[in-house]
């Protein structure tokens, strides 16, 4: 193959709040020839997920902060178009850490972390990042071994018409809980309660949200799905039953102040557990993967994505994790071919 | 008898921050005649508690906070001084919520709530209402129940010098865990190093805090009994295994400023699991009283109790617990006799 430019966008700065591209530099450089044991991807598709935003911090986190100068990290999709590595062919569609460029060298001691997907899993790639990706699987495990939740059983789920949340209510449907979605204005209300099936909706927006959760949670809160955090989260806990379970996925309202504003002294009163949880522990598990697809072929799961395009739109894309204005998974195409 | 003078110290206001006596109205009144069922009950010693400062607010929590106007509530040891209960008799010793007073005048519908202690325990008083009471009880049962501590795993306890962490430090090294502690100043490491028997106390007050607190766990921490929560809570979780359990006993740092300043996104990070708890919950158990009191006369539990006097003297001494300048068990005085 001719050698192709690569785009790459390196960490220039940490942002303090809001990502912007002043945050990042633009590089292009050829594609270097492989070494012994590389693999060389081209990335087709980018998650886009609010533990991004972390990784570019300095504080601690559960893998190290993207250091200045390197490629902004990120999971994505893309295909093996060179390969110096027994175990991928040219071809193979593979998900990992590719990061925001156009073409990822995986270096031998990383190829093992690159997970092959299905030639023909009839899903679409978004899907594969999203509702059968991280996303869903991280609704899935946390409904299931971090804070499982039972038929009859009240579960609230927040950023509920995002990505992990979108996925984590239906679920809850699925396993006969009544399930109320916190999401911002009338429009992800509706589309949670009118295309998810979710019993309610309430806005955290509206001047009266904890009013509306109230009415919306007459027999308290079982389980709590939490990707918010701060005032949200705070408002779903002062309505749990006592005993309560909380699986914590996120505090993504956090992310962007680099200030925790979480209480933790309604744990005690109600006597709740709360577990914080990371996909990474699961992703040696194929139970989930298999059916959530079974799902979605059933029609029982409805996966919606928001594509964006252009590597060089990364980081305003990013942000619009934080401002709300998408719905279910939210991914960056880097190939206008994928 | 003779009628009884009864003072109350009655909540007239409600304190922002630290507590005064102009948050009280000290009142005296003769004791009433007792209606059928009653039980009037001479109070000999008060528990100073944390909890106390947080019954004060007008906060969701999980007893009502004390009306304005009411007696402040309080748990305490007294002597059934005229009884029309057939459950009480004159001169047995009951633990209950007797309140800010002399005298406490239980209603019938309450008279449950006492519990009777043994004529003969062969314990003070004071260690009744700590190490063998409500203290003792809420170490033992957040170390069995809640976050059970293994040999060789690390435990830190925060508030270590204090009524509840003194015995949960002391618990943990009988179940064979290495236990560090947490105090505020160099007195009270001393004390729980030397005389408690803890492997290590790190000063939370000190400039180095947290390469102390490093230092101390060199193989992490796999338990954290927290009392005090805030900026010590962060640093313990900071410090924590991936899968390490919290129980969360108190977070008195929040309860005079009414600001909470916690942060849970360590515990995704970390995968924690912290389950808040109270001991409420562990009432009907007598498991913890027989194990605690045997433990104490075998001398392998050290207790200790700071002993102040004056039912008028209340809040100032309430005011100690956050001002941490004593030792064990906070109890008042109410009687001089007793």
């Amino acid at each position: 193959m001719s050698t192709p430019v690569n785009r790459q966008l390196l960490l220039k700065t940490r942002p303090e709040g809001r990502v912007g591209r002043e945050h990042f530099s633009l590089v292009e450089a050829p594609v270097p020839a492989l070494a012994d044991g590389e693999v060389l991807v081209r990335v087709l598709y980018l998650s886009m997920d609010p533990t991004n935003r972390v990784w570019m911090s300095d504080v601690p986190q559960y893998l190290p902060p993207v250091a200045i100068g390197e490629v902004m990290r990120a999971l994505g999709i893309g295909r093996v178009v060179a390969s110096r590595n027994a175990g991928f062919a040219e071809g193979d569609l593979v998900q990992g850490l590719v990061g925001w460029q156009d073409y990822a060298v995986v270096p031998a001691d990383q190829a093992s972390q690159l997970v092959k997907l299905p030639a023909q899993s009839g899903l679409p790639l978004p899907t594969l990042l999203g509702a059968c990706g991280m996303s869903g699987l991280t609704a899935y495990y946390g409904l299931t071994d971090i804070a499982p939740v039972q038929p009859g059983e009240t579960l609230v789920v927040s950023a509920a018409a995002g990505s992990v949340g979108s996925i984590a209510g239906q679920i809850g449907k699925i396993h006969g809980a009544r399930v109320v979605g916190i999401a911002g204005g009338a429009d992800k209300c509706r589309y949670l309660t009118e295309t998810l099936g979710f019993d309610a909706a309430v806005d955290y927006k509206a001047d009266d949200f904890r009013q509306q959760l109230k009415a919306a949670t007459p027999d308290g809160v079982h389980v709590n799905f939490e990707n918010v955090g701060g005032e949200v989260m705070r408002a779903v806990l002062s309505r749990m039953v006592i005993g309560g379970r909380v699986a914590l996925c996120g505090v993504i309202s956090n992310y962007n102040s680099g200030r925790a504003a979480d209480d933790v002294g309604v744990l005690i009163s109600k006597r709740l557990t709360m577990r914080g949880f990371l996909i990474l522990d699961y992703r040696k598990s194929r139970e989930a993967v298999q059916t959530l697809s079974g799902w979605l072929r059933d029609g029982r799961l409805k996966a919606e994505e928001t594509v964006a395009d252009g590597l060089e739109n990364a980081p305003d894309v990013l942000n619009r994790l934080f401002d709300g204005d998408h719905r279910g998974k939210l991914v960056l195409r880097v190939d206008p071919d994928a």
